[in-house]
Protein backbone atom coordinates (compact mmCIF):
# COMPACT_ATOMS: atom_id res chain seq x y z
CA UNK A 1 0.00 0.00 0.00
CA UNK A 2 2.62 2.37 0.47
CA UNK A 3 3.01 2.36 -3.30
CA UNK A 4 0.68 5.08 -2.91
CA UNK A 5 1.23 8.45 -1.08
CA UNK A 6 -1.93 9.89 -1.69
CA UNK A 7 -5.46 8.14 -2.47
CA UNK A 8 -8.37 9.51 -3.74
CA UNK A 9 -11.91 8.51 -3.84
CA UNK A 10 -14.45 8.95 -6.21
CA UNK A 11 -18.16 8.81 -4.09
CA UNK A 12 -17.74 8.39 -0.65
CA UNK A 13 -20.18 6.20 -0.11
CA UNK A 14 -20.48 2.21 1.69
CA UNK A 15 -17.87 1.11 -0.86
CA UNK A 16 -15.99 4.42 -1.55
CA UNK A 17 -15.67 4.78 2.64
CA UNK A 18 -15.08 0.77 3.53
CA UNK A 19 -12.30 0.92 0.87
CA UNK A 20 -10.89 4.22 3.26
CA UNK A 21 -11.75 2.91 6.61
CA UNK A 22 -9.72 -0.94 5.93
CA UNK A 23 -6.98 0.93 4.35
CA UNK A 24 -7.00 3.23 7.51
CA UNK A 25 -6.99 0.08 9.14
CA UNK A 26 -4.61 -1.40 7.75
CA UNK A 27 -1.87 0.47 8.56
CA UNK A 28 -1.86 2.69 5.51
CA UNK A 29 0.27 5.70 6.48
CA UNK A 30 -0.23 8.39 3.19
CA UNK A 31 -3.15 10.68 3.05
CA UNK A 32 -6.80 9.81 1.82
CA UNK A 33 -9.24 12.05 0.44
CA UNK A 34 -12.66 11.68 -1.33
CA UNK A 35 -14.93 13.60 -3.98
CA UNK A 36 -18.48 13.71 -3.53
CA UNK A 37 -20.96 15.76 -4.86
CA UNK A 38 -22.78 15.21 -1.03
CA UNK A 39 -20.97 17.72 1.20
CA UNK A 40 -22.49 15.74 3.97
CA UNK A 41 -20.51 12.88 2.83
CA UNK A 42 -17.71 14.30 2.74
CA UNK A 43 -18.16 15.75 6.13
CA UNK A 44 -19.35 12.22 7.83
CA UNK A 45 -16.10 10.99 6.19
CA UNK A 46 -13.85 13.19 7.58
CA UNK A 47 -15.69 13.13 11.86
CA UNK A 48 -15.35 9.29 11.37
CA UNK A 49 -11.58 9.44 10.24
CA UNK A 50 -11.91 7.54 7.30
CA UNK A 51 -10.57 10.27 5.47
CA UNK A 52 -7.99 13.21 5.66
CA UNK A 53 -9.73 15.87 3.33
CA UNK A 54 -12.01 16.61 0.94
CA UNK A 55 -14.62 18.42 -1.70
CA UNK A 56 -17.44 18.27 -3.81
CA UNK A 57 -15.45 19.68 -7.35
CA UNK A 58 -12.61 17.08 -7.46
CA UNK A 59 -9.99 19.36 -6.11
CA UNK A 60 -8.41 16.71 -4.54
CA UNK A 61 -7.50 14.88 -7.24
CA UNK A 62 -4.82 17.10 -7.77
CA UNK A 63 -2.46 15.76 -5.44
CA UNK A 64 -3.19 11.95 -5.72
CA UNK A 65 -1.17 9.86 -7.00
CA UNK A 66 -3.93 6.88 -7.04
CA UNK A 67 -7.64 8.03 -7.97
CA UNK A 68 -10.49 5.31 -7.36
CA UNK A 69 -13.92 5.72 -8.67
CA UNK A 70 -16.29 4.28 -6.15
CA UNK A 71 -19.59 6.27 -7.78
CA UNK A 72 -22.52 4.50 -9.36
CA UNK A 73 -21.64 3.26 -12.59
CA UNK A 74 -24.24 6.19 -14.52
CA UNK A 75 -21.83 8.47 -12.80
CA UNK A 76 -18.88 7.36 -14.54
CA UNK A 77 -18.94 9.95 -17.74
CA UNK A 78 -18.86 12.98 -15.52
CA UNK A 79 -16.33 11.41 -13.39
CA UNK A 80 -13.57 10.99 -15.95
CA UNK A 81 -14.18 14.27 -17.60
CA UNK A 82 -13.47 15.64 -13.76
CA UNK A 83 -10.75 13.30 -13.57
CA UNK A 84 -9.19 14.32 -16.56
CA UNK A 85 -9.49 18.02 -15.44
CA UNK A 86 -7.90 17.88 -12.41
CA UNK A 87 -5.60 15.06 -12.62
CA UNK A 88 -1.55 15.94 -12.43
CA UNK A 89 -0.56 15.09 -15.92
CA UNK A 90 3.07 15.48 -14.87
CA UNK A 91 2.75 12.61 -12.49
CA UNK A 92 2.57 9.16 -12.40
CA UNK A 93 -1.20 8.85 -11.44
CA UNK A 94 -3.22 5.34 -11.43
CA UNK A 95 -6.62 5.49 -12.04
CA UNK A 96 -9.07 2.45 -10.78
CA UNK A 97 -12.43 1.50 -10.34
CA UNK A 98 -14.94 -0.56 -7.88
CA UNK A 99 -18.10 -0.77 -10.13
CA UNK A 100 -20.23 -3.75 -10.82
CA UNK A 101 -20.39 -3.28 -14.16
CA UNK A 102 -16.97 -3.39 -16.27
CA UNK A 103 -17.23 -4.69 -19.78
CA UNK A 104 -17.87 -1.46 -22.14
CA UNK A 105 -17.27 0.73 -18.99
CA UNK A 106 -13.38 -0.40 -18.59
CA UNK A 107 -13.25 0.25 -22.14
CA UNK A 108 -14.96 3.67 -21.77
CA UNK A 109 -12.52 5.01 -19.23
CA UNK A 110 -9.47 3.50 -20.93
CA UNK A 111 -9.89 5.35 -24.02
CA UNK A 112 -10.98 8.42 -22.35
CA UNK A 113 -7.68 8.26 -20.19
CA UNK A 114 -5.09 7.01 -22.87
CA UNK A 115 -1.96 9.43 -22.63
CA UNK A 116 -3.48 10.90 -19.00
CA UNK A 117 -3.17 8.22 -16.65
CA UNK A 118 -3.66 4.15 -16.92
CA UNK A 119 -6.80 2.89 -15.67
CA UNK A 120 -7.12 -0.55 -13.88
CA UNK A 121 -11.03 -1.63 -14.01
CA UNK A 122 -11.93 -3.68 -10.44
CA UNK A 123 -14.69 -4.71 -8.86
CA UNK A 124 -14.49 -6.14 -5.11
CA UNK A 125 -17.67 -8.85 -4.27
CA UNK A 126 -18.58 -7.27 -1.03
CA UNK A 127 -21.11 -5.12 0.05
CA UNK A 128 -24.10 -4.48 2.44
CA UNK A 129 -27.67 -3.45 1.43
CA UNK A 130 -26.96 -0.64 3.59
CA UNK A 131 -25.58 2.33 1.68
CA UNK A 132 -23.94 5.69 2.97
CA UNK A 133 -20.18 6.54 4.23
CA UNK A 134 -21.35 6.06 7.66
CA UNK A 135 -22.52 2.54 7.20
CA UNK A 136 -18.81 1.79 6.42
CA UNK A 137 -17.77 -1.65 7.33
CA UNK A 138 -14.09 -2.93 9.36
CA UNK A 139 -12.88 -6.16 7.40
CA UNK A 140 -15.60 -5.80 4.42
CA UNK A 141 -13.03 -7.43 1.92
CA UNK A 142 -11.08 -9.58 3.74
CA UNK A 143 -11.39 -13.25 2.70
CA UNK A 144 -13.50 -11.35 -0.57
CA UNK A 145 -12.77 -12.00 -4.25
CA UNK A 146 -11.78 -8.84 -5.77
CA UNK A 147 -12.28 -9.20 -9.32
CA UNK A 148 -9.87 -7.34 -11.51
CA UNK A 149 -10.48 -6.77 -15.57
CA UNK A 150 -7.21 -6.26 -17.41
CA UNK A 151 -7.56 -5.78 -21.23
CA UNK A 152 -5.25 -5.44 -24.07
CA UNK A 153 -3.94 -2.23 -23.04
CA UNK A 154 -3.45 -2.51 -19.57
CA UNK A 155 -0.33 -1.00 -18.02
CA UNK A 156 1.05 -4.23 -16.04
CA UNK A 157 3.06 -2.25 -13.67
CA UNK A 158 -0.34 -0.62 -12.52
CA UNK A 159 -2.10 -3.55 -12.59
CA UNK A 160 0.41 -4.75 -10.36
CA UNK A 161 -0.14 -1.80 -7.92
CA UNK A 162 -3.64 -2.59 -7.79
CA UNK A 163 -3.64 -6.15 -7.12
CA UNK A 164 -0.81 -5.79 -4.29
CA UNK A 165 -3.43 -3.46 -2.85
CA UNK A 166 -6.25 -5.75 -2.46
CA UNK A 167 -4.37 -8.27 -1.37
CA UNK A 168 -2.75 -5.97 1.47
CA UNK A 169 -6.79 -5.88 2.23
CA UNK A 170 -6.97 -9.21 2.43
CA UNK A 171 -8.72 -10.13 -0.71
CA UNK A 172 -8.52 -13.01 -3.16
CA UNK A 173 -7.68 -11.24 -6.73
CA UNK A 174 -9.01 -12.58 -9.51
CA UNK A 175 -8.12 -11.73 -13.24
CA UNK A 176 -11.06 -11.75 -15.78
CA UNK A 177 -12.18 -10.05 -19.09
CA UNK A 178 -14.36 -7.36 -18.48
CA UNK A 179 -17.34 -8.52 -20.35
CA UNK A 180 -17.22 -11.84 -19.45
CA UNK A 181 -17.26 -10.37 -15.58
CA UNK A 182 -20.53 -8.89 -16.62
CA UNK A 183 -21.99 -12.08 -17.99
CA UNK A 184 -21.12 -13.75 -14.88
CA UNK A 185 -22.31 -11.09 -12.51
CA UNK A 186 -25.47 -10.39 -13.97
CA UNK A 187 -26.27 -14.26 -13.14
CA UNK A 188 -24.92 -14.14 -9.80
CA UNK A 189 -25.53 -10.47 -8.44
CA UNK A 190 -27.57 -8.27 -10.63
CA UNK A 191 -29.89 -11.10 -11.48
CA UNK A 192 -30.84 -11.60 -7.53
CA UNK A 193 -30.98 -7.92 -6.93
CA UNK A 194 -33.54 -7.21 -9.54
CA UNK A 195 -35.49 -10.39 -8.60
CA UNK A 196 -35.64 -9.10 -4.69
CA UNK A 197 -37.13 -6.09 -5.94
CA UNK A 198 -39.77 -7.85 -7.77
CA UNK A 199 -40.92 -9.49 -5.21
CA UNK A 200 -41.32 -7.12 -3.14
CA UNK A 201 -43.22 -5.10 -5.80
CA UNK A 202 -45.78 -8.19 -6.00
CA UNK A 203 -46.18 -8.41 -2.27
CA UNK A 204 -47.42 -5.18 -2.20
CA UNK A 205 -49.22 -5.45 -5.02
CA UNK A 206 -50.64 -8.37 -3.26
CA UNK A 207 -51.69 -6.60 -0.49
CA UNK A 208 -53.66 -4.36 -2.08
CA UNK A 209 -55.54 -7.12 -3.80
CA UNK A 210 -56.20 -8.97 -0.25
CA UNK A 211 -56.64 -5.49 1.58
CA UNK A 212 -54.18 -6.50 4.42
CA UNK A 213 -50.35 -5.66 4.74
CA UNK A 214 -49.49 -8.72 3.49
CA UNK A 215 -45.41 -7.89 5.27
CA UNK A 216 -46.73 -8.13 8.55
CA UNK A 217 -46.91 -12.06 7.86
CA UNK A 218 -42.97 -12.30 6.56
CA UNK A 219 -40.81 -14.55 8.98
CA UNK A 220 -37.44 -14.68 9.09
CA UNK A 221 -36.69 -16.62 5.50
CA UNK A 222 -38.51 -13.60 3.78
CA UNK A 223 -36.13 -11.17 5.84
CA UNK A 224 -33.24 -12.84 4.40
CA UNK A 225 -34.80 -13.22 0.89
CA UNK A 226 -35.77 -9.84 0.48
CA UNK A 227 -32.60 -8.04 2.07
CA UNK A 228 -31.05 -6.66 -0.81
CA UNK A 229 -34.03 -5.32 -1.79
CA UNK A 230 -32.83 -2.24 0.81
CA UNK A 231 -29.63 -1.70 -1.42
CA UNK A 232 -29.34 1.86 -3.27
CA UNK A 233 -31.91 1.92 -6.48
CA UNK A 234 -29.43 4.55 -8.19
CA UNK A 235 -26.42 2.03 -7.71
CA UNK A 236 -29.04 -0.59 -9.29
CA UNK A 237 -30.61 1.36 -11.80
CA UNK A 238 -27.24 2.81 -13.03
CA UNK A 239 -26.13 -1.20 -12.82
CA UNK A 240 -29.42 -2.77 -14.62
CA UNK A 241 -28.99 0.14 -17.50
CA UNK A 242 -25.03 -0.99 -17.86
CA UNK A 243 -25.08 -4.09 -17.93
CA UNK A 244 -28.88 -4.34 -19.70
CA UNK A 245 -28.39 -6.98 -22.45
CA UNK A 246 -26.82 -9.61 -19.79
CA UNK A 247 -29.77 -8.91 -17.40
CA UNK A 248 -32.57 -9.73 -19.64
CA UNK A 249 -30.73 -12.57 -20.66
CA UNK A 250 -30.64 -13.42 -17.31
CA UNK A 251 -33.86 -12.69 -16.54
CA UNK A 252 -35.19 -14.80 -19.19
CA UNK A 253 -33.07 -17.91 -17.97
CA UNK A 254 -34.93 -17.53 -14.32
CA UNK A 255 -37.92 -16.93 -15.68
CA UNK A 256 -37.84 -20.25 -17.75
CA UNK A 257 -37.01 -22.05 -14.72
CA UNK A 258 -39.64 -20.29 -12.79
CA UNK A 259 -42.41 -21.74 -15.75
CA UNK A 260 -40.98 -25.18 -15.36
CA UNK A 261 -41.78 -25.19 -11.65
CA UNK A 262 -45.00 -23.38 -12.78
CA UNK A 263 -45.80 -25.99 -15.19
CA UNK A 264 -45.11 -29.48 -12.76
CA UNK A 265 -47.36 -27.47 -9.88
CA UNK A 266 -50.12 -27.74 -12.69
CA UNK A 267 -49.93 -30.91 -13.65
CA UNK A 268 -49.38 -32.37 -9.67
CA UNK A 269 -46.26 -33.72 -10.75
CA UNK A 270 -45.09 -34.72 -7.38
CA UNK A 271 -41.83 -36.47 -8.43
CA UNK A 272 -40.98 -33.69 -10.89
CA UNK A 273 -40.95 -31.43 -8.51
CA UNK A 274 -39.76 -32.83 -5.93
CA UNK A 275 -36.43 -33.94 -8.15
CA UNK A 276 -36.27 -30.08 -9.30
CA UNK A 277 -36.28 -28.82 -5.66
CA UNK A 278 -33.96 -31.83 -4.74
CA UNK A 279 -31.75 -30.86 -7.42
CA UNK A 280 -31.84 -27.17 -6.57
CA UNK A 281 -31.09 -27.52 -2.83
CA UNK A 282 -27.91 -29.88 -3.69
CA UNK A 283 -26.53 -27.13 -5.71
CA UNK A 284 -27.12 -24.14 -3.19
CA UNK A 285 -26.08 -26.92 -0.48
CA UNK A 286 -22.63 -26.71 -1.74
CA UNK A 287 -21.85 -22.87 -0.95
CA UNK A 288 -23.35 -23.52 2.54
CA UNK B 1 -49.49 -26.53 29.01
CA UNK B 2 -50.34 -28.83 32.11
CA UNK B 3 -53.92 -29.49 30.25
CA UNK B 4 -52.29 -32.19 28.99
CA UNK B 5 -50.62 -35.23 30.14
CA UNK B 6 -49.18 -37.26 27.06
CA UNK B 7 -48.06 -35.12 23.63
CA UNK B 8 -47.97 -37.26 20.74
CA UNK B 9 -45.62 -36.28 17.68
CA UNK B 10 -46.68 -37.27 14.51
CA UNK B 11 -43.75 -37.04 12.60
CA UNK B 12 -40.21 -36.03 14.04
CA UNK B 13 -38.37 -33.56 11.87
CA UNK B 14 -36.97 -30.02 12.99
CA UNK B 15 -40.72 -28.24 13.21
CA UNK B 16 -42.22 -31.36 15.66
CA UNK B 17 -38.21 -31.91 17.21
CA UNK B 18 -38.66 -28.04 18.11
CA UNK B 19 -41.97 -28.26 19.66
CA UNK B 20 -40.79 -30.92 21.81
CA UNK B 21 -37.60 -29.46 22.69
CA UNK B 22 -39.38 -26.04 23.24
CA UNK B 23 -42.28 -27.80 25.73
CA UNK B 24 -39.18 -29.99 27.41
CA UNK B 25 -37.54 -26.79 28.08
CA UNK B 26 -40.79 -24.56 29.01
CA UNK B 27 -41.09 -26.81 32.11
CA UNK B 28 -43.66 -29.46 30.20
CA UNK B 29 -43.95 -32.02 33.31
CA UNK B 30 -46.11 -34.62 30.99
CA UNK B 31 -44.91 -37.25 28.85
CA UNK B 32 -43.88 -36.84 25.03
CA UNK B 33 -43.90 -39.27 22.21
CA UNK B 34 -43.25 -39.16 18.60
CA UNK B 35 -44.22 -41.35 15.59
CA UNK B 36 -41.87 -41.35 13.03
CA UNK B 37 -41.41 -43.31 9.62
CA UNK B 38 -38.05 -43.29 10.23
CA UNK B 39 -36.92 -45.03 13.20
CA UNK B 40 -33.24 -43.24 13.34
CA UNK B 41 -35.66 -40.03 14.00
CA UNK B 42 -37.32 -41.67 16.93
CA UNK B 43 -33.93 -42.25 18.44
CA UNK B 44 -32.18 -39.48 17.60
CA UNK B 45 -34.81 -37.84 19.80
CA UNK B 46 -34.60 -39.79 22.52
CA UNK B 47 -30.88 -39.61 22.90
CA UNK B 48 -31.26 -36.00 22.80
CA UNK B 49 -34.13 -36.07 25.66
CA UNK B 50 -36.69 -34.05 23.18
CA UNK B 51 -38.62 -37.25 23.45
CA UNK B 52 -39.80 -39.88 25.93
CA UNK B 53 -40.76 -42.23 23.64
CA UNK B 54 -41.54 -43.53 20.33
CA UNK B 55 -42.09 -45.74 17.51
CA UNK B 56 -42.97 -46.14 13.57
CA UNK B 57 -46.37 -47.87 13.92
CA UNK B 58 -48.52 -44.87 15.80
CA UNK B 59 -48.77 -47.12 19.05
CA UNK B 60 -48.08 -43.74 21.07
CA UNK B 61 -50.51 -42.20 19.87
CA UNK B 62 -52.91 -44.74 21.77
CA UNK B 63 -52.05 -43.12 25.20
CA UNK B 64 -51.87 -39.56 24.38
CA UNK B 65 -54.41 -36.66 24.85
CA UNK B 66 -52.85 -34.24 22.29
CA UNK B 67 -51.84 -35.42 18.76
CA UNK B 68 -50.04 -33.06 17.36
CA UNK B 69 -49.60 -33.70 13.14
CA UNK B 70 -45.79 -32.26 11.92
CA UNK B 71 -45.88 -34.01 8.83
CA UNK B 72 -45.18 -32.94 5.21
CA UNK B 73 -48.52 -31.94 4.58
CA UNK B 74 -49.10 -34.52 1.30
CA UNK B 75 -48.82 -37.41 4.30
CA UNK B 76 -52.12 -36.04 6.30
CA UNK B 77 -54.34 -38.26 4.66
CA UNK B 78 -51.86 -41.26 5.99
CA UNK B 79 -51.86 -40.13 9.17
CA UNK B 80 -55.27 -38.80 9.92
CA UNK B 81 -56.01 -42.78 8.60
CA UNK B 82 -53.11 -43.88 11.43
CA UNK B 83 -54.75 -41.99 13.96
CA UNK B 84 -58.37 -43.19 13.56
CA UNK B 85 -56.93 -46.60 13.99
CA UNK B 86 -55.21 -45.25 17.17
CA UNK B 87 -56.43 -42.90 19.23
CA UNK B 88 -58.32 -43.75 22.42
CA UNK B 89 -61.79 -42.91 21.40
CA UNK B 90 -62.97 -43.38 25.30
CA UNK B 91 -60.76 -40.30 26.40
CA UNK B 92 -61.11 -36.45 25.43
CA UNK B 93 -57.94 -36.38 23.38
CA UNK B 94 -57.63 -32.92 20.77
CA UNK B 95 -55.94 -33.29 17.16
CA UNK B 96 -53.70 -30.52 16.02
CA UNK B 97 -51.17 -29.66 13.48
CA UNK B 98 -48.37 -27.83 12.11
CA UNK B 99 -48.82 -27.27 8.38
CA UNK B 100 -48.02 -24.74 6.00
CA UNK B 101 -51.17 -25.27 4.65
CA UNK B 102 -54.42 -24.93 5.95
CA UNK B 103 -57.84 -24.19 3.85
CA UNK B 104 -59.03 -27.28 2.72
CA UNK B 105 -56.81 -29.41 4.88
CA UNK B 106 -58.61 -28.10 7.73
CA UNK B 107 -61.88 -29.67 6.24
CA UNK B 108 -60.59 -32.58 5.31
CA UNK B 109 -59.12 -33.45 8.97
CA UNK B 110 -62.21 -31.84 10.70
CA UNK B 111 -64.26 -34.58 8.43
CA UNK B 112 -62.12 -37.60 9.45
CA UNK B 113 -62.09 -37.11 12.65
CA UNK B 114 -65.48 -35.93 13.40
CA UNK B 115 -66.91 -37.94 16.56
CA UNK B 116 -63.96 -38.95 17.09
CA UNK B 117 -61.75 -35.60 18.19
CA UNK B 118 -61.91 -32.28 17.81
CA UNK B 119 -59.23 -30.76 15.54
CA UNK B 120 -57.65 -27.50 15.51
CA UNK B 121 -55.48 -26.35 12.62
CA UNK B 122 -52.42 -24.44 13.57
CA UNK B 123 -49.14 -22.66 11.62
CA UNK B 124 -46.26 -21.60 13.41
CA UNK B 125 -44.79 -18.91 11.65
CA UNK B 126 -41.08 -20.08 12.30
CA UNK B 127 -38.92 -22.37 11.28
CA UNK B 128 -35.29 -22.32 9.69
CA UNK B 129 -33.90 -23.78 6.18
CA UNK B 130 -32.69 -26.76 7.86
CA UNK B 131 -34.24 -30.60 8.37
CA UNK B 132 -34.41 -33.29 10.88
CA UNK B 133 -34.76 -33.29 14.67
CA UNK B 134 -30.99 -32.70 15.37
CA UNK B 135 -31.54 -29.38 14.16
CA UNK B 136 -34.19 -28.27 16.78
CA UNK B 137 -34.19 -24.94 17.63
CA UNK B 138 -34.45 -23.71 21.03
CA UNK B 139 -36.82 -20.81 21.17
CA UNK B 140 -38.06 -21.00 17.90
CA UNK B 141 -41.67 -20.21 18.68
CA UNK B 142 -40.97 -17.43 21.17
CA UNK B 143 -42.18 -14.26 19.44
CA UNK B 144 -43.36 -15.73 16.37
CA UNK B 145 -47.01 -15.81 15.31
CA UNK B 146 -48.85 -18.63 15.38
CA UNK B 147 -51.64 -18.64 12.88
CA UNK B 148 -54.79 -20.64 14.84
CA UNK B 149 -57.58 -21.43 11.58
CA UNK B 150 -60.81 -22.12 13.50
CA UNK B 151 -63.61 -23.28 11.11
CA UNK B 152 -67.96 -23.18 11.39
CA UNK B 153 -67.13 -26.68 13.19
CA UNK B 154 -64.11 -26.28 15.59
CA UNK B 155 -64.59 -26.87 19.49
CA UNK B 156 -64.33 -24.20 21.14
CA UNK B 157 -62.55 -25.21 24.53
CA UNK B 158 -60.09 -27.68 22.59
CA UNK B 159 -59.19 -24.18 20.40
CA UNK B 160 -58.81 -22.15 23.91
CA UNK B 161 -56.07 -25.24 25.09
CA UNK B 162 -54.44 -25.06 21.62
CA UNK B 163 -54.19 -21.13 22.05
CA UNK B 164 -52.95 -21.69 25.50
CA UNK B 165 -50.46 -23.90 24.76
CA UNK B 166 -48.81 -21.86 22.38
CA UNK B 167 -49.03 -18.44 23.85
CA UNK B 168 -46.66 -20.58 27.13
CA UNK B 169 -44.60 -20.91 24.25
CA UNK B 170 -44.00 -17.39 23.57
CA UNK B 171 -46.05 -17.16 20.04
CA UNK B 172 -48.13 -14.39 19.50
CA UNK B 173 -51.63 -16.60 18.38
CA UNK B 174 -53.64 -15.38 15.57
CA UNK B 175 -57.08 -16.62 14.15
CA UNK B 176 -57.47 -16.83 10.96
CA UNK B 177 -59.54 -18.23 8.08
CA UNK B 178 -58.25 -21.50 6.71
CA UNK B 179 -58.58 -19.89 3.64
CA UNK B 180 -57.57 -16.62 3.87
CA UNK B 181 -54.41 -18.13 5.86
CA UNK B 182 -53.18 -20.02 2.44
CA UNK B 183 -53.55 -16.81 0.22
CA UNK B 184 -51.46 -15.10 2.70
CA UNK B 185 -48.78 -17.35 2.85
CA UNK B 186 -48.77 -18.46 -1.20
CA UNK B 187 -47.96 -15.14 -0.99
CA UNK B 188 -44.84 -14.52 1.56
CA UNK B 189 -44.03 -17.79 1.84
CA UNK B 190 -44.62 -20.13 -0.86
CA UNK B 191 -44.03 -18.10 -3.58
CA UNK B 192 -40.08 -16.89 -2.15
CA UNK B 193 -39.23 -20.98 -1.76
CA UNK B 194 -40.43 -21.09 -5.07
CA UNK B 195 -38.00 -18.63 -6.32
CA UNK B 196 -35.42 -19.29 -4.23
CA UNK B 197 -35.40 -22.68 -5.77
CA UNK B 198 -35.83 -21.47 -9.12
CA UNK B 199 -33.00 -18.93 -8.91
CA UNK B 200 -30.46 -21.51 -7.90
CA UNK B 201 -31.91 -23.42 -11.27
CA UNK B 202 -31.23 -20.44 -13.60
CA UNK B 203 -27.50 -19.84 -12.15
CA UNK B 204 -27.00 -23.97 -12.69
CA UNK B 205 -27.96 -23.55 -16.10
CA UNK B 206 -26.48 -20.25 -17.13
CA UNK B 207 -23.72 -22.09 -15.28
CA UNK B 208 -23.52 -24.91 -18.01
CA UNK B 209 -23.82 -22.18 -20.78
CA UNK B 210 -21.20 -20.25 -19.50
CA UNK B 211 -18.68 -23.30 -19.11
CA UNK B 212 -17.60 -22.32 -15.63
CA UNK B 213 -19.08 -22.93 -11.98
CA UNK B 214 -20.37 -19.61 -11.51
CA UNK B 215 -21.45 -20.28 -8.07
CA UNK B 216 -18.33 -19.38 -6.98
CA UNK B 217 -18.51 -16.30 -7.08
CA UNK B 218 -21.42 -15.35 -5.32
CA UNK B 219 -21.46 -13.33 -2.07
CA UNK B 220 -22.68 -12.85 0.99
CA UNK B 221 -26.11 -11.30 -0.37
CA UNK B 222 -26.83 -14.37 -3.06
CA UNK B 223 -25.94 -16.72 0.01
CA UNK B 224 -29.00 -14.81 2.08
CA UNK B 225 -30.67 -14.92 -1.36
CA UNK B 226 -30.94 -18.20 -2.07
CA UNK B 227 -31.22 -19.51 1.78
CA UNK B 228 -34.34 -21.05 1.59
CA UNK B 229 -33.76 -23.10 -1.67
CA UNK B 230 -31.81 -25.47 0.97
CA UNK B 231 -35.27 -26.28 2.40
CA UNK B 232 -36.69 -30.14 2.37
CA UNK B 233 -37.96 -30.36 -1.18
CA UNK B 234 -40.50 -32.70 0.10
CA UNK B 235 -42.32 -30.29 2.63
CA UNK B 236 -42.11 -27.61 -0.32
CA UNK B 237 -43.18 -30.53 -3.33
CA UNK B 238 -46.14 -31.00 -0.81
CA UNK B 239 -46.87 -27.31 -0.17
CA UNK B 240 -47.05 -26.41 -4.04
CA UNK B 241 -49.33 -29.69 -4.58
CA UNK B 242 -51.63 -28.64 -1.63
CA UNK B 243 -51.94 -25.21 -1.97
CA UNK B 244 -51.78 -25.03 -5.92
CA UNK B 245 -54.39 -22.35 -6.88
CA UNK B 246 -52.70 -19.40 -4.18
CA UNK B 247 -49.45 -20.34 -5.62
CA UNK B 248 -49.81 -20.21 -8.97
CA UNK B 249 -51.85 -16.92 -8.47
CA UNK B 250 -48.96 -15.93 -6.78
CA UNK B 251 -46.21 -16.67 -9.18
CA UNK B 252 -48.63 -14.71 -11.52
CA UNK B 253 -48.04 -11.51 -9.66
CA UNK B 254 -44.60 -12.02 -9.17
CA UNK B 255 -44.26 -12.84 -13.00
CA UNK B 256 -46.18 -9.24 -14.15
CA UNK B 257 -43.44 -7.75 -11.22
CA UNK B 258 -40.48 -9.19 -12.95
CA UNK B 259 -41.86 -8.05 -16.66
CA UNK B 260 -42.26 -4.51 -15.39
CA UNK B 261 -38.82 -4.62 -14.42
CA UNK B 262 -37.54 -6.11 -17.82
CA UNK B 263 -39.51 -3.58 -19.65
CA UNK B 264 -37.90 -0.58 -17.67
CA UNK B 265 -34.90 -1.79 -18.68
CA UNK B 266 -35.41 -2.95 -21.97
CA UNK B 267 -36.59 1.33 -22.42
CA UNK B 268 -33.83 2.69 -20.56
CA UNK B 269 -35.93 4.05 -18.47
CA UNK B 270 -33.77 5.48 -15.91
CA UNK B 271 -36.76 7.23 -13.89
CA UNK B 272 -39.17 4.30 -14.10
CA UNK B 273 -36.34 1.65 -12.81
CA UNK B 274 -35.02 4.43 -9.91
CA UNK B 275 -38.56 4.95 -8.94
CA UNK B 276 -39.40 1.19 -8.97
CA UNK B 277 -36.38 0.43 -6.72
CA UNK B 278 -36.93 3.22 -4.59
CA UNK B 279 -41.14 1.91 -3.68
CA UNK B 280 -40.02 -1.76 -3.14
CA UNK B 281 -36.75 -0.90 -0.92
CA UNK B 282 -39.55 1.51 1.07
CA UNK B 283 -41.90 -1.28 1.75
CA UNK B 284 -38.56 -3.97 2.46
CA UNK B 285 -37.44 -1.50 5.02
CA UNK B 286 -40.22 -1.42 6.75
CA UNK B 287 -40.00 -4.92 8.31
CA UNK B 288 -36.52 -4.76 9.05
Amino acid sequence: MEEFKEISIIGLGLIGGSFALNLKNGGFKGKITAVDLNPEAIEKGKELGIIDDGDTEGEAIKTADLVVIATPVGAYKSVIKTIKEKIDRNKKVIVTDLGSVKGQLVYFCEKELEGVAPFVGGHPIAGTEKSGVENSVNGLFKGAKFIITPTENTDIKAKGKIKQLWQKLGSEVIEMDPYYHDQIFASVSHLPHVVAYSIVDAIDILSKKFKTDLFQFTGGGFRDFTRIAMSDPVMWRDICIENKDNILEAIKTFKNALTEVEKLIEKNDREGLKKFFEIAREKRNKIQ
